[in-house]
């Protein structure tokens, strides 16, 4: 469910300030953002896995377990596959950033997202890194000003908040993403940005962290299948005055991570349903295999059958698709003791029995397959291994867009 | 190059037989083949490492080992996920062939291919199988109808023969395959056989296939991301009168392997060009990775990127998404160290240098792009590993031929 305050993004925890400006880096929307905290921020972050990895993120990942007090991102331009001078203009914007704010350059960090292969227009930016700087604010306006500025091929802006209370005091949560390839086999970027003004030990964050990218962002990524741009970012400035949260088996603790995964999950699904081209929303669910790791790598396969997704699209209730991807998916299993269901809100069918298709009502399987968000279940008898893994379907679109994207 | 012969296929060796009739599993065109060979073969196969596999797969992988006189194969009908009454009715099509032909029943492999999880018609393909076998014939049209009876989505029909002569005797071989599935990842099944008058020790047979399927329908394909019903098998029946190919250092032995290996490439790279909507043939080279392995790993992943197959269809020189693909391809690698050309049999043009974007010439590049048959070459500097893989670009009607595929 959307929140009220959705449209505040990253500023809606206190102590946070953001700004979004032109730069001319793209021709007419939004391409420079900034992230600011007033104080000196616990970070946290996952970095792309891929062995290509841009120069920003080459710089980020030096600079994580600093404090951190400003992150910069700009669209348009991955800064990947550029070498000496891209790791020197990732450095350039990380330096302009902490002159203009006066902090320490070790307290920023650089994102890019964009065209590969191509140097930075470096002054641009520079140029549009100061006009940041002095847009800095915490209003509704600077919160969607700085999601509007990193986004790609995103067709929406992809801004969330949550809050709870403790002991009568509010902590916030807020977070902004882009991202919008079909995820899955795929390098388009994936950029996440939460801030928060709880205060937690650097330790707990990364666990924390760790847990929160498993259940979200990798959730709808294959390891090591993944940009050479993708970061995601967390931090914690402690601006809400509550305790800082030093127990793991606090209740403190327990909400704080609740809350985390929470927004974080809702950030990781938004990129699946702005999926290039995507018309349908996809959970894969596993029930039943040998183990958790089984039962991702199975759902992981029929999640990324480009097969399972035409026949999506094409509303076809093809689950011999599904039953071969899990097949072909590396698990062992039986498929004589494995079901499969197609699903909506509305409804459930199984269409798939101990291995072999049933007789089922085409009528009711196409209604299900109509609808924008569906499920597949395959349920094995194997062990206690469960995973969900989300998709979206793979469309004309999807090749239009991706037919075109560097020109 | 075409040969003058293909037409005949698998009946242009000595001592072959073939036929094709229309049992009405599908709406108008043929759909029962039969491949008959008049003295008991040595026989010699590949089959589907998918864990779900369909009930003829498991019955021909059975009776491989034996000298086999008969190919049973239908379309239009996987007989998969069709559990116990699937593998009786896999058994009855072996039965009926092996009466209606006076052979014993283990000298018949069955194949099946078409939709999944739907048993089949077994009457209708009983008959087919009787009148089939009362049409065998070695003539052209009977190698042409065979052919047409294992298509399914297949826009043409994928016949090939070759020959050589050693001691002024002709040894041939013959071969039809069906296949259009974009290959990767995939499960639309290939069926791939081979007839040859020579004679070969049945262990040298299966050597020898091994290798050729590697250098052919496995270099379009990922092991494991297979259908249910992938199977390739070679009949040599002897009947060339030359002796029998018993050792492997043998001058003979060399001329069938390469005769042997050569029509295999043919037929495999005849599907990549029939791939489900393909406008263009990819050939994707990797050369100087650390061993073999890392090379076949690399160009898998680069050739089943669907961004790299988008953008081959929308003739963009988007090297980046090549060289991200090799990237999480999982091997060691400096990128720093790599090259990438785009090349055509005209040209050939570097694109990246040393793991950064060159400023090349988007017109030239633009040429290259617009030819139907394309590379990619990725140049390391890790060893000696080198590799080639076929594949080819995804585009609208990939989607609209998947999308609707089942019905």
């Amino acid at each position: 469910m959307a929140n009220s305050n959705d449209q505040y993004g990253v500023v809606y925890p206190k102590g946070f300030k953001a700004s979004g400006v032109h730069a001319k880096i793209k021709k007419k929307k939004k391409d420079i953002g900034i992230i600011y905290s007033e104080a000196p921020a616990t970070a946290s972050g996952a970095f792309t896995k891929n062995l290509v990895k841009a120069a920003p993120v080459i710089l980020s990942e030096e600079n994580i377990n600093n404090n951190i007090r400003a992150i910069v991102i700009n669209s348009g331009n991955a800064n990947a596959c550029t070498g000496k001078q891209g790791y020197k203009n990732a450095v350039l914007m990380q330096e302009t950033t902490a002159e203009e704010l006066g902090i320490a350059k070790e307290e920023v960090l650089v994102a890019s997202t964009g065209v590969i292969g191509v140097q930075l227009p470096i002054e641009k930016i520079l140029e549009g890194i100061r006009e940041a700087a002095d847009e800095l604010g915490d209003d509704k306006d600077e919160g969607i000003a700085v999601a509007e500025a990193i986004m790609t091929t995103d067709t929406f802006r992809k801004q969330f908040t949550t809050e709870f209370e403790y002991e009568g005091k509010e902590i916030r949560l807020g977070g902004i993403c882009k991202g919008s390839g079909m995820i899955h086999p795929n390098m388009a970027t994936m950029l996440g940005f939460v801030t928060t003004d709880a205060a937690i030990e650097k330790n707990l964050l990364d666990e924390l962290v760790k847990e929160a990218v498993n259940k979200s962002f990798n959730s709808i990524t294959v390891d090591g299948d993944t940009s050479t741009n993708d970061m995601v970012a967390v931090l914690a400035n402690g601006a809400s005055g509550v305790n800082k949260i030093a127990d793991k088996d606090s209740d403190l603790y327990a909400m704080f991570a609740e809350n985390l995964i929470g927004i974080m999950k809702k950030m990781a699904k938004s990129i699946v349903l702005d999926g290039e081209g995507a018309t349908k929303f996809i959970e894969v669910k596993i029930k039943g295999a040998k183990n958790e790791e089984d039962a991702i790598k199975a759902g992981k396969s029929v999640a990324t059958s480009s097969l399972v997704k035409t026949a999506a699209f094409g509303e076809d209730a093809n689950w011999g698709r599904i039953l071969a991807a899990v097949g072909y998916s590396g698990i062992e299993f039986n498929p004589y003791e494995t079901n499969i269901y197609i699903g909506s809100k509305a409804r459930e069918l199984l269409v798939c029995e101990m291995g072999q298709g049933l007789e089922f009502d085409e009528d009711i399987a196409k209604k299900i397959l109509s609808e924008k968000e569906i499920y597949y279940l395959v349920e094995m008898d194997e062990g206690k291994g469960d995973a969900v893994i989300y998709t979206c379907d793979l469309t004309y679109d999807y090749v239009k867009i991706n037919g075109s994207y560097r020109s």
